[in-house]
């Protein structure tokens, strides 16, 4: 689904989107959900997390401050999702920066039915078996294109490795999306709140398909250029970049183009 | 108490106010409490709640991300806050989503004397037992005046149903506050931000009547309308919002002619 | 080693510097690391945290909302670090507030080798054992370079106390910052910030001594004086304390004439 189409369906339905995510970010997801036109919803209590996934439009896991009981959570949150059907989006934070990670993220892709994983090309990379540099939650180098075609063609499902360039893979696809601002690599959890987004797209097209996934990124780059503009500095671009995300999302006329979302080759 | 008198309280006294809040907004809430003129303090161990509430002017409880250890610590903190017999505020975030929320709010209700409930129009009407649609942590619909109403009588103490409008009722009497903006419903947290400024001014007064109550809401509400001035959306909107708290708080004369409290109608 | 060569060696490693930190002011923390320079990282589980800090150039500890499993890994990480001789800070966040603070503060101190303190006044008297009245997370009164000399000395560490004048003290000498700006007292987690930015400063210079630490704060100093200009407020301020932030990280020439550390007497 493109962009203005799932906006204008966000903005009608409001779906209810449901995180399992970090401590750091948390604010800045909640906030690029809401101003993207889905409703968030953050709960990791085991007791209610089922019901929680069971009134959303879609799931989005992110690793970034895991433990082991919130892992717990979201497996049954997951289990959830794929009952119900709706789109389950992995964020593996830091996955190759500690065994704990890389084994988690794994396990979640095991456990259950991911629709899309969105992360940096180590993280990535890592997912695909890769050698990749992961320090901490920051990707150090390597090749986005191919660790995403490789981890689309092993793991069987839509996988964006987010960069300068994104580039979204999966069924044989391979979309780059050159939208985006350097600024956005200068502010904590950015990359959280894309894939908070692409989580929004996915609820409102009820699968995360290449397409879907690369139009949810290209609109997170455009407001992001947005938000550059006028900008002094990460701080004051975090809070512009909310802004921007609003105001696109009201008027998706105004993303009419400036989406550069093309073809990257073979997938 | 009205707003004034509060707030020159706030500023000369300097109450610590004690959350046991959710990780979402916790940023939001500590900074507007901090803004407001009292002292936050987020503390949620258990070996501690019941010391720093002992040492606080007011108690706030959300249940926004709740799980079953917090809820313990809830409960340990309201008993000491009971014992010094300083105000306790719950805003039941979510109640009538879940079913742990809606029973945790009934369970909180219960087992501690709250002086106040803050919550928007679904989580109030839940408590009240009438039909509400609370989607994630945001009311769909529903008549905030007559759930205020109906859980004032039914709990025995001040609510505060927020929205639009926000009606505060209790003992017999019923308010409507008609302060605030269209861009606070756009900002997540900002209902947790304004039962923590209810939790400032009931510190101030040691008590939440529903006047004291009605006022924090009208203070927080001209915040909003300040803030909405000049911003360009919800990013700058939040920041912009807690300028004017601390605007408003250090020269609540500012506030003079501007608050918008009125009789509501039969209690 | 002083701030200009500290920040042109973090932005040529950008080492990681890794927190155990609380969830009100984690997102400052974690931006105000990626501003200065470094890669922020926030791990606390307690299967990975050890491999975590053998990754990083610094860790910080930061008590502000502890609990005894986050006690735990923060003595597993301190462990693992002090084996590779990495720096460890400590931000004893409402040492005398509570006795559970008071203990762990403690605990931290004996059972790891930390290489600096920085607290406010009332928190780093309680470490000397000195009076002192902390409310909350906030210290009421007290004699700041009183409290940093005497910890520093009963310590055998670097001790920064933090307040208008911040003090800075080790190694028989003392060390006063008068770097800042009165908003840094308005924005919750400040303090944690700028102990983020001693975490950094110490990654770089691969020590705590006295002057890393005061030019790690005279730095932070600055970017709150440089914020201060244009700002309508707290909630504008924090945003633009950022941006001056990376400003002057990737710029460190702009420092030159600014930095107000001298002596403060005999250590």
């Amino acid at each position: 689904m493109r962009a203005g189409e799932a906006l204008r369906r966000l903005g009608e339905r409001r779906p209810l989107v449901h995180h399992i995510t970090n401590y750091v970010s948390v604010g800045l997801v909640a906030n690029a959900t809401l101003c993207t036109g889905a409703l968030p919803v953050m709960a990791h209590a085991r007791e209610e997390v089922a019901e929680m996934s069971g009134a959303a439009g879609a799931l989005v896991l992110n690793i970034g401050t895991l433990d082991e009981r919130q892992v717990e959570s979201m497996l049954a949150a997951g289990r959830a999702a794929n009952e119900r059907g709706i789109p389950v989006i992995l964020d593996p934070v830091g996955a190759g920066a500690t065994a704990l990670r890389t084994r988690t993220a794994g396990r979640l892709l095991s456990e259950l039915e991911v629709s899309a994983v969105c992360g940096n090309a180590g993280e990535i990379a890592t997912l695909a078996g890769l050698a990749a540099e992961v320090r901490g939650v920051e990707s150090i180098g390597g090749d986005a294109r191919e660790a995403a075609l490789k981890a689309a063609s092993s793991l069987g499902l839509t996988v964006a490795a987010t960069g300068a360039v994104d580039y979204v893979c999966g069924g044989g696809r391979a979309l780059a999306v050159e939208n985006g601002h350097p600024l956005l690599g200068r502010v904590v959890g950015s990359g959280c709140a894309s894939t908070a987004v692409v989580g929004c797209f996915a609820a409102a097209a009820g699968s995360a398909d290449p397409e879907t996934v690369a139009h949810a990124l290209a609109y997170f780059g455009c407001a992001g250029e947005e938000a550059a503009r006028g900008a002094g500095g990460p701080g004051t671009f975090e809070a512009r970049l909310l802004d921007a995300l609003a105001a696109l999302s009201s008027d998706p006329s105004r993303l009419s183009g400036r989406l550069r979302v093309g073809d990257a080759g073979a997938g």
